[in-house]
């Protein structure tokens, strides 16, 4: 039996080594601190049409064959784990101003130049559909087929999925990839991959969200996902099971998920203008994670050597392209590389990049 | 050996209880989960004076008296307890508008009437002690003997010698003073001692605040305790050894320790109009307390029939009155009622908000 080690046990690496052990691996991972990473920080939306941008055709391509993806995937692991994720079945991106109004409808018109029918909403139609909102929202993008999950919820499914497959967790830090006596390594660390892999071009881009808790007396939180641009920066409003989780800021800061005041602030202020009757809400918990960043924001899934596999550079849409990445992975540990997955291929960055690690040290 | 039962094991609680063990009495505390109350999530002022308003007389004079008590209060506590608490040791209260200046100074005369002699300053007078403040702060009223304690340290301090005195803590929660066998009781139950005593006038004020770490390469937070209006909301800061505690809102909310989106944006808001380096702190903490208020802002100190003390009622200003009502209750329990005890004594209030919980049954 071949024996496969994944390092990371974020939501990534553990959706691969569910889905690989499923394949007939024997798989080991390997966390310090298993699902607590990045992913136990997200939002959890699965949403590439609108979170789309003319002239980022492939980031679309490979997010939407993610979306496709995810029915199939969410469903095996609700069998598997009895845990039951979507929180939300649409997603509605508004504008506050004219040039935001503008730029839904550059957007609608190109994801349909791809075949995605998007419907943009006016003033009327947004509140028809959201009442809560802001009485200065006055256009929106309906996206109808994009939802979210609890990204917990998902974590949690993943470990249950993970153990009735027969995978091992072991709460240890991986320093080198060579000390590990496995036949194949999948290399699932997130930001931290480029410390085992250096050169690789992931690096952490810090995220602060914030959790707020619906009170009593208070008006529910939208059932949609609902996305916009306050101030030049992006807000999102992702529903949960007992409130909202709002997210996020975004800085180039290293290794850093200390959650600042401004950060907390402006969350606050963004989500409040789209949404007034939040203040109201009880802050549940205000939290940061590193996303692993890469240059053109699609993900590092491919070889990097005979041995090692990287799944990595998940950014922002970890929750979104886990469907994906696990589902290639096994494919890709037998040598098959898929067009979609070329998308993402490691190889796509110049070589000097992509030397093994032991060629660095 | 005369027994004593202690009904509350926030900080007037066991300061009580530890004054009373070192008066010979053999102190119990009751508390289903001591130190984790008001007294926890406090800022720590003691501060009387900057606190005081024309025609609360009686506010000052009794917490001037206070004030008095702590250098040697905080003494005795640090030789038996090894712990340091004091981290701050002046207040200043700076007005950003005419309206506000203008109160600074009918305050310092009005103290000045009273012989606490507190210095007004211009604008340069109050950059020049505290350069981080904002350039909009146009006047300062500085208190320079008003320290502040870091109040998680008097409460480890206290719990230390209440441990040192013999004192003992049980995590019980009591439901009815006649089930206490003990030969005296008192009440220190803060906001809940109206439910062991009905009719008492003790009222719940919640009080939002947030904990602030100051981080590497940002500006220190001031050194002393910085207080003003903003949009006519009070807020104070108060140094801590690592940053910095940001309070308070205050509402009648009845029982509700949330902590609320709006009363987060409030705090930090108004902190940030006063010190604007604040946006790079990290916010470590948000917390919610139920202070206990009474309709004239002084506490309920003295018998409540021949067996039970009440020592409640402490409102924001907990951390500063139970120096002096810990100094006071071995002789309230002798039955020496003290001119400055009488201030706090129960019975200014109708006889029958006072009536024995028998009765009320």
């Amino acid at each position: 039996m071949r024996t496969l080690a994944v390092v990371g046990g974020g939501a990534v690496g553990l959706a691969v080594a569910w889905r690989a052990a499923e394949s007939g691996w024997t798989v080991t991972v390997f966390d310090p601190a298993p699902a607590s990473g990045a992913s136990f920080v997200a939002g959890g939306m699965l949403a590439p049409l609108s979170e789309g941008w003319p002239g980022e055709d492939r980031v679309l391509e490979f997010g939407a064959a993610a979306l496709a993806e995810w029915p199939a995937f969410g469903e095996r692991l609700r069998a598997v784990s009895g845990e039951s994720m979507f929180v939300a079945e649409q997603t509605l991106t508004v504008a506050l101003d004219g040039a935001d109004a503008a730029d839904l409808r550059t957007v609608s018109q190109w994801l349909a130049g791809f075949g995605h029918d998007l419907r943009v909403l006016d003033r009327a139609g947004v509140r028809a559909l959201e009442p809560a909102l802001a009485r200065t929202v006055r256009a929106g993008l309906l996206a109808r087929t994009e939802p979210a999950v609890d990204n917990r919820r998902v974590l949690r499914a993943l470990r249950a999925a993970c153990a009735a497959a027969g995978v091992e967790v072991r709460a240890e830090n991986v320093v080198a990839l060579d000390d590990l006596p496995h036949d194949r390594v999948v290399l699932a660390a997130g930001a931290r991959s480029a410390q085992l892999w250096p050169g690789l071009p992931v690096r952490p881009v810090k995220g602060e969200i914030l959790r707020l808790r619906h009170r009593p007396g208070v008006r529910p939180p939208p059932a949609r996902v609902i996305r916009a641009r306050v101030h030049g920066r992006p807000v999102y409003m992702v529903p949960r099971e007992d409130g909202i989780v709002v997210g996020a800021t975004q800085y180039e800061a290293g290794f850093d998920t200390t959650v600042t005041v401004g950060g907390v602030r402006d969350l606050i202020a963004d989500a409040e203008a789209i949404l007034p009757g939040i203040g109201e809400y009880e802050l549940a918990e205000a939290n940061a994670g590193s996303r692993p960043g890469t240059p053109d924001n699609l993900p590092l899934l491919g070889p990097l050597d005979d041995r090692v596999l990287a799944a990595t550079g998940h950014g922002r849409n970890g929750m979104l392209t886990l469907a994906l990445t696990a589902s290639l992975v096994p494919a890709l540990l037998d040598g098959i590389i898929s067009p979609v997955a070329e998308l993402a291929a490691p190889q796509r960055f110049p070589a000097e990049s992509l030397s093994s690690p032991g060629g660095v040290r």
